[in-house]
């Protein structure tokens, strides 16, 4: 599959036509933003590491029953997906208070979640991707209460696998940002799962392996990703 | 019913025990403030304006089944209510985009909405009362589903009286802040509901007849006090 025109440049990927309208070419950069791109910088190789763990976990959720846009990983950086018409809405779903949701609230960060906290931001970079509910999604008209629904019901199982999984491998799954689109009537989870858009946190040490090592500066970051990536495609460690 | 001890003094209001433990007074000042109390001053006779057109509306709930705190009013400023335990939510409603939703959407004030939007917001001085959601209120451990349902109900009860009510007297209700609280294992309808918690704009003209005059310095705010008293208080107008 060859890449053709550039559709869309992202902060951490790009999309590249191909032959076929329904499929596209996500590409991985090394990119990396923080706060609405305030802050700029590159991890190296991320986006070899995100692509890969980005593709192992598509397939897991694909056998769990969660369709996803991933068709196959094409090379290093490249996966073919399906095109989706994106809705521009983020779920966020948290299992521990950390980052947006301790300054929204003021709580402190690492209190474990009693149930899950399921948050709909708008993708809006001018707006900062406030935190919304139903009602202005409604008011907004980029979602049906059908598709909400659907929305809350995949990101939910999304949660009780990926959670699993993680603790398998001594991670806690502290939060992630999930993003879902239009395809031929269907809809399927996109985007990306990988260190920039979930927080995760070794268990019992707390030591993060994910993006917050870049938004904070507490270094090691490339490390951190390439611990993520072999905790993802390796074996269960041994509880 | 006399003055006991001062129990709280907030923005707009001061709460006086009485000798009856489950009751207390409420006393309508004239301070205004806005953007969480960055902007003060003062709106003559305000606190007076209030109170009557917060006891005449809570009378009118009452008749449609909505409980409420309200006992009576003992004078110009004062009303005697029942105690309530206050639930640290503020409830927005809105029927037309306008404030805080125009900034946080990018939406144009005067979208009327095809059905109304309902926000929860957290009562918060430090943290400037955030917008949350369901989720959020059980990770603060606030409220129960149950009585977030209660709310909701009660809500929509307030918004469809008033707004009928209020386009009687050629005004459209555009949004409105409500506070509950708890009482006797009941949930209470509190606070006050005035135009310093309500947007009123009179029809056609839009011409601002609330607490927006102060906040963005429009002048005649006493003036748009008073109307809305006439208004609230007046028979309806021939249509």
């Amino acid at each position: 599959m060859e890449r053709g025109e550039k559709l869309y440049e992202g902060k951490a990927k790009i999309l590249y036509a191909t032959t076929d309208p329904a499929l596209v070419i996500q590409y991985f950069k090394d990119d990396a933003t923080a706060f609405n791109a305030k802050k700029r910088g590159t991890i190296m190789d991320k986006g070899v590491v995100n692509n890969q763990i980005s593709a192992h976990l598509f397939q897991l959720l694909e056998q769990q029953g969660v369709p996803t846009h991933f068709v196959k990983q094409l090379s290093d950086r490249e996966m073919l997906v399906k095109r989706l018409e994106i809705i521009p809405l983020e779920v966020t779903m948290r299992n521990i208070v950390a980052g947006g949701m301790s300054r929204l609230l003021g709580l402190e960060e690492g209190i474990v979640l009693k149930q899950p906290v399921f948050e709909w931001h708008y993708k809006s970079d001018t707006l900062d991707d406030p935190l919304i509910n139903d009602d202005h999604i409604f008011a907004l008209g980029v979602a049906t209460a059908q598709e909400l629904a659907r929305l809350r019901q995949q990101s939910e199982k999304v949660n009780t696998f990926l959670k699993a999984y993680f603790l398998q491998r001594n991670i806690d799954l502290v939060d992630f940002k999930l993003e879902f689109g239009r395809h031929k009537g269907g809809i399927l989870l996109g985007d990306e799962i990988s260190p920039d858009t979930c927080r995760f946190w070794e268990q019992g040490t707390k030591r993060k392996l994910d993006k917050d090592r870049f938004r904070r500066d507490l270094g090691d970051v490339e490390a951190a990703y390439q611990e993520m990536l072999n905790r993802v495609v390796g074996t269960p460690a041994a509880r």
